[in-house]
């Protein structure tokens, strides 16, 4: 671990660190529906399929549902009083937006009731290596998130091994609950490998969203044995029903 | 054109008309370079990259370059002095953030030195035939933009003939400058039919851009043909080479 002791010596040496706002580590596999954000972020999604959406997540008891900012309200409003979360994406899926846009984006999103925050990864400053801007974006998110749990999408499918690395220690530094594999919209999504990196470094205490291509059970016991503690899908209902 | 005149009568019963900001609609064709938008939207783009774009746009004396919000002030300070804008995207690629955090967004690119705005529509909410919320959505980006040119990404690939008359006549009523047809990252780029048909909608005076999958000379001659005035493509130099 020689390249983290290294990345966290050049980076956070006058940092303190953060509280880390935890990431339900510990939730319990036997109950896969509450492992499972609900998600439909396609842009072309209906009113009538985002109530849909929210109508099975409260049926099946869901984590969250998982939705593009737009519907937040619409969701919060539906799901009050219920045991699902609404959970939304920041600067999604590029992550290539300024670091203000992602954070008055966080505030406009937690105001209309979203309680879990995606956001994408800087991964363009990931790759040119400028860490610090890509650890002060998250950071911001964090505390923009005033308390909400942040999970930080890494776009795995576009980093190499070392920039996965750097993703995870970076935002777990800055005060993320979360590391999470895929928006869906890229190249590709969770893989077990990355899985089982991420929850390397990452430690016990944070959690691995698994997200992208995850369309049936055996898919999410994978992740899951692999070391992810949530899952994000369209196919929640095809995950917990095992068919 | 009964159905346009629904929309308008629909929509705008008690608005008034807004001042448009023209989008250079009477741009010269055999000066393809100043009808082009040198892009780079992939969020992976590292800053040597972001780097050589300007530095080509010089050169071949592009409209603009075209980046993610995080690259703006960047640009701009490798081009201030020269004849290239900055133009950036709004709510990209999915167009389905709130309105307000569109707003925000528009603000702070525009304070970091963007001076052309390239939004998406809320594609959701026109497939919802929620009119007044995407109609709401691009007027706050208008009026955000604060005098600087607004292009209204329709995402076509993803909307019926209908659904894309109902867009630009949205757009050009909100005092867009141009309407736009794709993002290059959903299902499909500039077609023809698509040119005419929002050329046709928009009339002379608004500006007609031409992006996703324009990759050689031939194809941006035929957009213009079609009634494009402007072109968005990473391969500017491609098209005005001719090679």
């Amino acid at each position: 671990m020689d390249l983290i002791s290294k990345v966290i010596e050049d980076i956070f040496k006058e940092e303190s660190l953060p509280q880390n706002k935890i990431g339900n580590p510990t939730q319990n596999p036997n109950d896969l529906a509450k492992m499972i954000d609900h998600t439909i972020l396609k842009p072309d999604a209906t009113e009538e399929q985002i109530k849909t959406l929210c109508l099975e997540a409260k049926e099946f008891h869901f984590a969250s549902v998982c939705v593009n900012p737009f519907w937040v309200k619409y969701c919060y409003n539906l799901l009050k009083g219920t045991d699902v979360l609404v959970c939304t994406v920041i600067g999604f899926p590029l992550g290539a937006t300024s670091t203000q846009s992602k954070i008055d984006e966080t505030k406009t999103a937690i105001l209309d009731g979203a309680t879990e925050i995606d956001m994408v990864i800087n991964v363009g400053a990931l790759k040119s290596r400028d860490y610090g801007k890509v650890f002060e974006d998250i950071k911001a998110v964090v505390k923009a998130a005033n308390g909400n749990c942040v999970k930080v999408i890494l776009e795995t499918s576009l980093l190499t091994d070392e920039e996965k690395i750097y993703g995870c220690v970076l935002s777990i530094r800055a005060g993320a609950g979360f590391v999470k594999t895929s928006t869906g919209f890229s190249t590709g999504g969770a893989v077990e490998e990355d899985i089982l990196l991420m929850r390397k470094i990452v430690g016990p205490n944070i959690g691995v969203k698994a997200s992208g291509g995850i369309r049936t059970r055996e898919d999410a016991i994978k992740m899951i044995n692999a070391g992810a503690t949530r899952i994000g899908a369209s196919a929640g209902i095809k995950i917990v029903k095992g068919n």
